[in-house]
């Protein structure tokens, strides 16, 4: 099982930003930018987006843009970016990362070392906006 | 008009990999690596991707997976990676990115500099690929 797969299913413990029966969302714990959010499918552990099943793929990139809408409204951000890679964890998961330059999204960047707390209070931000 | 639309009406030159009546993918004039494709809607210039109206977004996602499928068939290499900034052409745009690397995808690396001929071979060979 994945670790992704444990965290959707409550095992490994996130800052859920967002959840339905078939896709979940949560903080990057390693983020790029504060906000910086991970969708993941529930049930499948395919590791590449673009072999997903057509259902699950347009499910989960439906579900992608309530969560970076409501990214948007939580967060002080030009824009929310998208980037798939899927090099990193076995499990397909969209990244949705607030940006007010292009610079924001270099992978190279050190990445933000945020509190529990802060941790916990932008996912609750973040909650609080989403509609599903 | 934006650049983007121009280059959908064929009244600017492009590299075409793939369309149809509402989309447009062709090849990144400053790639970052061989086959870095951008696909665009033809019938909208708003220039934020989570702000085009459901259908557009969800066709738009389906299309760009059908030509990731094509291009990982003509180019050899690990993955598609996506990303969608959107802080650059004014006209929502994804970039697909054959990737063998995380590292592929940092946006700080320099461009590839490919000859017409070698642009117009990679157009051909994805082309050739493509299923609707």
């Amino acid at each position: 099982m994945t670790i992704f797969t444990k965290i959707a299913k409550g095992e490994i413990p996130s800052y859920k930003v967002a959840e339905n029966d078939d896709f979940y969302a949560f903080l990057d714990i390693n983020p790029m930018t504060k906000g910086h959010t991970l969708v993941i499918p529930r049930n499948t552990e395919e590791d590449y987006i673009f072999h997903l099943d057509n259902k699950t793929y347009l499910g989960l990139m439906q579900f992608s843009k309530s969560v970076a809408l409501a990214i948007e409204k939580a967060i002080l951000c030009k824009r929310i970016a998208v980037t798939v890679m899927g090099l990193e964890v076995p499990h397909t998961h969209i990244h949705l990362v607030p940006i007010d330059k292009e610079s924001d999204m270099n992978i190279a960047n050190p990445k933000l070392k945020l509190s529990t707390e802060e941790m916990a209070e932008i996912a609750e931000k973040i909650r609080n906006e989403f509609i599903p």
